[in-house]
């Protein structure tokens, strides 16, 4: 792979509006390597209406051995593709777009995309997230005086994790959100400036994804007040906080559900999809009756869940909570069974809810898989998904150990849990193939959503990365989580150093009283480390991504701004890169800030970069001039 | 590019029943090579609601060196995606998708596809589509007594194309339908069993593309009457007919248009998106105020255009005319303006309005660009679209020679016509880069759709293949189109060896005294052969695709079912192609049906295939034998 080739991508040095409304002009540049070749012509081909439109390209100017191009490209779609045709002299034709550069005509799907929706809040750019799973995060000392209700199994705050049925989902240790206050100076010491919360409603289960109801807090957690106050003590910190709703299904003993189960004619019947008269049978998340599936179809569930300043959605971002968003549960599924698909109703109504009610806050989908047909910009502004990033880290850098453990009917498990993908366990994946994956995931997504997805290296429905993590691969995962275009995340405990094999073994309470053991401590300034590269270079949020050498053990890439660039290594063996001359402009000014590897700049120009690895490591450079623009009706950049 | 690969493709060999319903289990079935390496498992993997859903394959035997997999499918949705997974002893993963076998996980969109909406009927699948453009085929008798219209510009059948404004949409020749009528026992010599006829209403073209009405055929072309008898004739010789409806827009002389225009409140003024409030300001195709286009938002257009018994589109199906089908014009943008997409909802409708008429007919969209996402069986049975055969065609096999010819400004243009796409004329395609192209343009489409694309050389919309076909070409193209997977297309005139720099030259009156000449009669003889080899072997039709060898040069593939196989050569230069041992079964029966090529079994088994080109070739084959499958729900194969 070379490294200098022409480059395009969504940010800000190439696009100069990445919020534009329908019938802007938007000016979008191309770099091309001054010695790439004799270009005839550069033109962009965009597809209103699904019917192919051209623009040509002017050249701007030269700077730091890149030739510029610039093309207006009016907005005609709310997701507007385009990309880039270049008219060698000598006939050759190369298309670009974001899966790369093509000597054959290209798929609309991978185009580069303007959305011409509302952007989401800046902030979510320069998040830092911080999942939290309530009942195992923290347990204020109110906790002691609750009773333990009745569908749980008390545990101590040091016993094990049972994932055995009936513990699996009912093992109950009793953290609540005024824990969660207790702790807030963890968070505010890591850096991290967005907590994200697993659910709080009412429920029977340790989850909580099985709500009772959508109306209050659980008490079990403190109630209303206790959210409130939370709330209010993270932005007193400068940390927002989202919650966790599930637009799929309730809880089979929701107040909805139960109002409707075995009554016929109950108003919320149409709320659920009754399979007999008697309303006794019903369709259910992958079949547990335990959770019924929401129909949305129904009008009055759409008024009272997520349709105007009453609905559930606006309640917990208005006053006397204010949350700053939503992550909404099992998104991918959300209005979606068999012949009926009315996703994209949903999740453009939600967003249109939030938007009316308060602008200022975000809406992630949880879409596990390929999600690149629902993130085109119509309604959730990034995903929690995982095969654009977390799924390739693992493959790339898990060394798969097999440590036994038991699944929910205590069966022992001996192939590493991965993703619930029946593939023997965790792939193994070279560098090279982890940058095809994530090229590959990303290419459907448009530049502005994708840089809402969320980056975690697992979650509380995964096993945690550390437990089958390759020897001193943690700062190069971790590294890359904050490096690459995404929102970082932290699931709480990993900066304890946790494992965890499966998704419930990975909900451990978090050993509070390790801070002081110095490989946890080690852990902690790891994060902290590393969280706060994110926080220190704003290019990280929204720069621009190339990427300047991949072999089978090592990536190096840029992320690149007007202000400023950081240039990246991340390396599972040991690393020896050379970025050839003209591909990286001002490597000499190279500063280091993370990690322990060697950049030289050679006397023609091409700069080595070399590491013992597995090793994680950063430079800042330079930001990159470019050329005044040309195109007269783009908005100001 | 070695041919010794897992396979599976939608063709009966591998899918037990291409037409389910919802909640079917349809067997799936992969071959794999026998000395591929020992597989620990096989899965598929399917997304239903968005969701994965993992089924086992049961090895069901081997035969002719090739171990056969079988796994359950149930259809859950209309488009039902999956993929095989192959999990090797060894610990690796294959993936295999429509776009090939991937080491990495690989994309949703393009996943093999099963498609629960009703099937085509499956005529459609041994058509051999021959396009008339009536104003330019045949002039009967009659066409004397008829007087020229005030917009015609008259010409001779002799005359010249004229390509420049205003002759080119005005220039009148006069063929009408019994002149077609009178013709239609060459299309019986061809061995062409469908005719398409672009429009037939009454317009203020030579083209009419601008209906003036869907009420009544032009008078000009004889009117109801013609097209009835001319339906008749047709059928009477096993010929089918569809017609040409625009979905996108209509005239600006139609009586919709006249009756909104510049009334206010007429009832049709919503049919058209009016822009000022006195009706005289409307959104049209491309900005051509003669074609307005239609806003279909309006119930009331739907009622009298597509939905029902008593609309337009059902009104042609029945008698007294019976015509089988229907080509939409501009497809791709209909319903599609800015903000607004309703093209999902308008195909719907006109494919249950069809339905309901007649279920035996045919629905083709127009859509000359990537038409993936409007082809996953909903609406279109298959599309008239370039990017999936026609351009990778002429990029691999034509040799820009630049004739220079005029734009419709009368400017002289000396780049070859390419699609209206600003790209530097032909792409020079090598044969690796027409296979990736065909490969990347229909792994978005389920199998049965792409059976339905048609695949023309040239259409009324586009410079001939002819015009700059690289020498000795012209027998590889056709045969192809007759070979691949899609709908052969032979646009009239074509088998008169007729050349047109670009769509409104190619539009030449069919020099029918010319058929003596040696030269046409030799054309119109490969045509004839080509043609017949198409009809003769039905796995043409239905078959499944393999591809055996490709380089630069050449390309060998084989369509397979259980009763016939036909072995393909098409090369531009010399092929000397090795097809290795075990890749393709029964070689040694192999019987030369069509060109000059040879054919050699070595000893080892492998196979050699060598031909001066540019030549295409084909061979028959003994069908491909798989072992009995052993998913009991599975509907019968």
């Amino acid at each position: 792979m070379t490294s200098l080739l022409p480059h395009h991508d969504g940010s800000p040095l190439y696009v100069s509006n990445h919020s534009p409304s329908l019938g802007d002009v938007v000016a979008v540049r191309l770099r091309v390597p001054s010695g790439y070749g004799s270009l005839a012509a550069v033109r962009t081909r965009s597809n209103p209406d699904h019917e192919p439109e051209w623009t040509d390209a002017t050249p701007i100017g030269s700077v730091d051995g890149w030739d510029w191009w610039e093309a207006p490209v009016t907005v005609r779609n709310p997701r507007h593709g385009y990309r880039f045709l270049l008219l060698h002299e000598d006939g050759r034709v190369e298309w670009l777009n974001q899966s790369g550069l093509h000597t054959i005509e290209t798929l609309d799907a991978e185009d580069f995309a303007l959305v011409a929706n509302p952007a989401p809040p800046a902030w979510l750019y320069d998040a830092v997230m911080y999942q939290v799973f309530p009942d195992r995060f923290a347990r204020s000392a109110q906790a002691d005086e609750r009773p333990t209700p009745e569908w749980a199994i008390p545990a101590s705050w040091d016993d094990q994790v049972d994932p055995v049925m009936p513990a699996r989902s009912r093992q109950f240790y009793g953290g609540d959100l005024d824990g969660v206050i207790d702790k807030l100076d963890h968070l505010v010491s890591l850096g991290v400036n967005l907590l994200y919360l697993t659910p709080v409603f009412p429920a029977a289960s340790n989850h909580r994804y099985d709500a009772s109801s959508f109306d209050h807090v659980d008490p079990l957690l403190g109630g209303d007040e206790a959210y409130a106050r939370l709330i209010a003590a993270a932005h007193a910190r400068g940390i927002r906080v989202i919650g966790d709703l599930t637009s799929n299904h309730s809880g089979d003993r929701h107040e909805w559900f139960q109002a409707a189960l075995g009554h016929p004619g109950a108003p919320e019947e149409e709320f659920y999809y009754f399979t007999d008269d008697a309303n006794t049978r019903y369709e259910s998340w992958l079949g547990y009756e335990s959770l019924p599936k929401f129909d949305w179809s129904s009008q009055e569930l759409r008024n009272r869940f997520i349709e105007g300043e009453d609905s559930i959605v606006a309640m917990w971002l208005k006053p006397p909570f204010g949350a700053d968003g939503w992550r909404i549960d099992v998104a991918n599924m959300t209005g979606r069974l068999g012949a009926v698909d009315l996703n994209q109703e949903v999740r453009t109504l939600l967003l249109k809810t939030m938007l009316e009610i308060n602008p200022d806050t975000i809406l992630l989908g949880e879409s596990t898989n390929d999600a690149a047909s629902d993130l085109q910009g119509d309604g959730w502004h990034g995903a929690m998904t995982y095969p654009s990033f977390t799924r390739p880290v693992w493959g790339w850098l898990s060394e798969p150990a097999g440590t036994p453990y038991l699944d929910a009917n205590g069966d022992e498990v001996t192939e590493p849990w991965f993703f619930t993908q029946p593939v023997g366990g965790i792939p193994r994946y070279t560098a090279a193939q982890f940058v095809d994956a994530v090229v590959q995931f990303t290419a459907g997504i448009p530049w502005r959503v994708r840089l809402g997805n969320m980056q975690p290296l697992d979650t509380h429905d995964t096993a945690r990365f550390a437990t089958n993590a390759a020897p001193g691969t943690i700062p190069v995962a971790v590294g890359l989580s904050m490096t690459l275009p995404g929102v970082p995340v932290v699931f709480a405990g990993d900066e304890f150093g946790l494992t965890g094999a499966d998704g419930e073994s990975s909900r451990t309470p978090i050993p509070w009283g390790a801070q002081s053991e110095p490989e946890v401590a080690a852990r902690i300034a790891l994060y902290r480390d590393l969280v706060g590269l994110r926080r220190d270079y704003p290019v990280l949020a929204t720069g621009g991504l190339r990427w300047l050498h991949v072999d089978d053990e090592t990536v190096v890439f840029v992320r690149e701004s007007s202000d400023e660039s950081v240039l990246v290594l991340a390396t599972k063996g040991d690393a020896d890169a050379e970025i050839p001359a003209g591909a990286l402009a001002g490597a000499e000014a190279a500063q280091a800030v993370v990690g322990d590897a060697t950049l030289a700049v050679s006397a023609d120009g091409s700069v080595l970069v070399t590491a013992d690895g597995p090793a994680f490591a950063a430079w800042t450079l330079p930001g990159v001039t470019a050329p005044e623009g040309a195109v007269p009706d783009a908005a100001a950049r």
